[in-house]
C-alpha cells in the first residue's frame, strides 16, 4: 500500500442532534466520493461543547448515535472515527468518547477522554468539564490496514506521556478529535500536533468543528495534519469543510531511520510505566 | 524577587581554545554590563563542533576551561552556565559537559550531555557524536536565588521524558546550550524550546554558537527564549550578539494555576521513573 487518504470532517454543531447527525452523514459522504478511506469526525459533533448539554444528550454504547456511526462505516464502505460524543455508562457516569468502527460497521475501538479539561485563563478562556464529565482510563490503540493508529482526544494532546504510551504499543498514526478554544487555539493547537509528530515520528491528525462566533464556547476550528518529521501538510482556517490528505506510511520508517529518536530513548535512566486501572473507593476517578 | 535578568551568548567559535575563551569572557563582560545576572554560553563554545576536534580539545574537570570560567563568574559576580565543552575523565572517555558556576566562582552543577546525536538526513545533515563522545546519565538541576533550574545539552531537547524530570525535581527553568543546524535549526529548534516550555510550564532558554557558512558544521544560531505559555520571548538571527531578557519567575506560577497541566498528570495511569546509572560491563554507555 502507497499511501492512505483519509478525511477530516470540520462541521458545524447546532443544538439538534439528528441535525448534528445528518449534517456528519452528508459530510462523510462527501469524503467518501473524494475517495477517503478513513474518516474522522470532530470532538462532541453531536452535541454542543457546553456542560449544560453533556447529561440531556448523554446515550449509552450501542445508543442512537452509535448506531448511526456503525450505519455511516458500514453504508460507505471506510473507516470511521466518530469524533466523539458524550457516553453514558450504568452507573450514570458521562464520559466524552470516541467509538471507531470498520468497513463492516463494527465498532473497534473506542476511547474515553483520560485528562478532563478545567482551565480557567484570566481575560480568557474558562471551561470545567469535570463538573459534569467522568474521565477514561484507557491508552487506546487499534489495528487498520493501513497500520496501527492511537485514539486520544483534544486536552489529551497536552500530556507527552500519553501519546508515547500509544507510540510504545506501536501506534504510527494519532487520531486526535477535539475542540480547541480562541484563547489556546492560536497560542497552541498548531505547535502541540506538530511536536507530538516530531517527539514520536509519527502523523498526527486533528478534527475540529467548525467556528461559530455565536457559541458559548467558540471552536477555534483549524483542524490538521502533520507529518512525522513535525511538517503541517495541511490545516484548515474556521470554516465549515472537509481536508481530503494522501498520507504517506513510508514516510515513517524513513525519519525514523534518518534521526533514530525513538532508538535514541534513554531506556537505562527512564522509563515510562503505564499502569492498570484500578477504580478508586469512591468509585469515580 | 521580580526579575531575573538573563544574558544568552551567541558567539563565533574557532579553531583557537584560547581565542575561543577570549571572546567568550569579553562577552560575559558585555552581558554584565547590560545587568546581567545569570549568563548561558553556547554548546561548545571553547572547541569547533566536530569529531576530530573533541579529543584534542578535551580537558579534565578543574582544568584550564574550567578555571577561566570560574574566574568569569567570580570576577563578575555572575551566574555562569558554561555552555560546554569536551571534558575527558580519568578512564579517557570524553562527554560534551556544561559546567556550571556561582558567583563566587564555585561549581554548583554539571551536565554531561544524556543523549548523543547520530543523526543521517538524505540530502541533509549528518553526524555522529557517539564516534568520539560517551554520554552522561544523570537528570541536572541546581538551586539559584532565581528558582531551581535543570539544564541539558542540545540533542537532549528532543526527549519529552528528560524534560520531565527535571520539572519533576522541582525546575522552574530549563537551560540549553545548543548547536541544531541547517537541516534541524529550521525545522525543529524553535518549537521544541516552545513545547518543552508548554508542556511543562517553565522558561526555556537556549543559548547556540553564532552561524559560520564556512565551519564544517554549520550552527543554525537563534538563541531563544520561551515563557512559560510557549510564547518566544525573544530569539536571535545567526550573528553574533548577546541576548538580554527580564524573566518573570511569578509568571511560570500565574500560567500553573491557570491552565494546571501538571496537577492534571494521570499519575494513576502512568508514570515516569528515573534510574540510577549502573554501569554497563563494557564500562562505556
Amino acid at each position: 500500500m502507497n499511501t492512505l487518504r483519509v478525511g477530516l470532517v470540520q462541521m458545524h454543531v447546532g443544538y439538534s442532534k439528528e441535525e448534528n447527525l445528518q449534517k456528519a452523514k452528508e459530510m462523510v459522504q462527501k469524503a467518501v466520493s473524494k475517495n477517503a478511506q478513513l474518516i474522522v469526525l470532530p470532538e462532541m459533533f453531536n452535541c454542543p461543547y457546553d456542560n449544560q448539554f453533556f447529561p440531556a444528550f448523554a446515550e449509552e454504547e450501542g445508543g442512537f448515535s452509535w448506531q448511526e456511526l456503525s450505519r455511516m462505516a458500514l453504508e460507505n464502505e471506510v473507516f470511521l472515527i466518530g469524533g466523539s460524543i458524550p457516553e453514558i455508562d450504568d452507573q450514570g457516569c458521562i464520559y466524552n468518547t470516541s467509538f471507531v468502527f470498520n468497513r463492516q460497521g463494527g465498532q473497534i475501538a473506542k476511547h474515553r477522554k483520560v485528562h478532563l479539561f478545567d482551565i480557567d485563563v484570566k481575560g480568557g478562556q474558562y471551561f470545567k468539564e469535570s463538573d459534569t464529565l467522568s474521565a477514561g482510563n484507557e491508552a487506546t490503540v487499534f489495528d487498520t490496514p493501513f497500520g496501527r493508529m492511537g485514539l486520544i482526544i483534544c486536552y489529551d494532546i497536552r500530556f507527552p506521556e500519553l501519546a508515547r504510551l500509544l507510540v510504545a504499543k506501536g501506534a504510527k498514526f494519532i487520531i486526535v478529535p477535539g475542540a480547541f478554544n480562541m484563547t489556546t487555539g492560536p497560542a497552541h493547537w498548531e505547535i502541540l500536533f506538530r511536536t507530538r509528530a516530531l517527539d514520536n515520528q509519527v502523523y498526527m491528525m486533528g478534527a475540529a468543528p467548525a467556528r461559530n462566533e455565536e457559541a458559548a464556547y467558540v471552536s477555534y476550528g483549524n483542524s490538521i495534519i502533520v507529518d512525522p518529521w513535525g511538517k503541517v501538510v495541511q490545516r484548515m482556517d474556521g470554516e465549515e469543510n472537509i481536508l481530503i490528505e494522501d498520507l504517506e506510511p513510508a514516510k515513517i520508517e524513513r525519519v525514523r531511520t534518518e534521526l533514530p529518536l525513538l532508538k535514541h530513548l534513554r531506556q537505562d535512566l527512564y522509563t515510562l510505566t503505564e499502569h492498570p486501572y484500578v477504580t478508586p473507593k469512591n468509585g469515580r476517578y
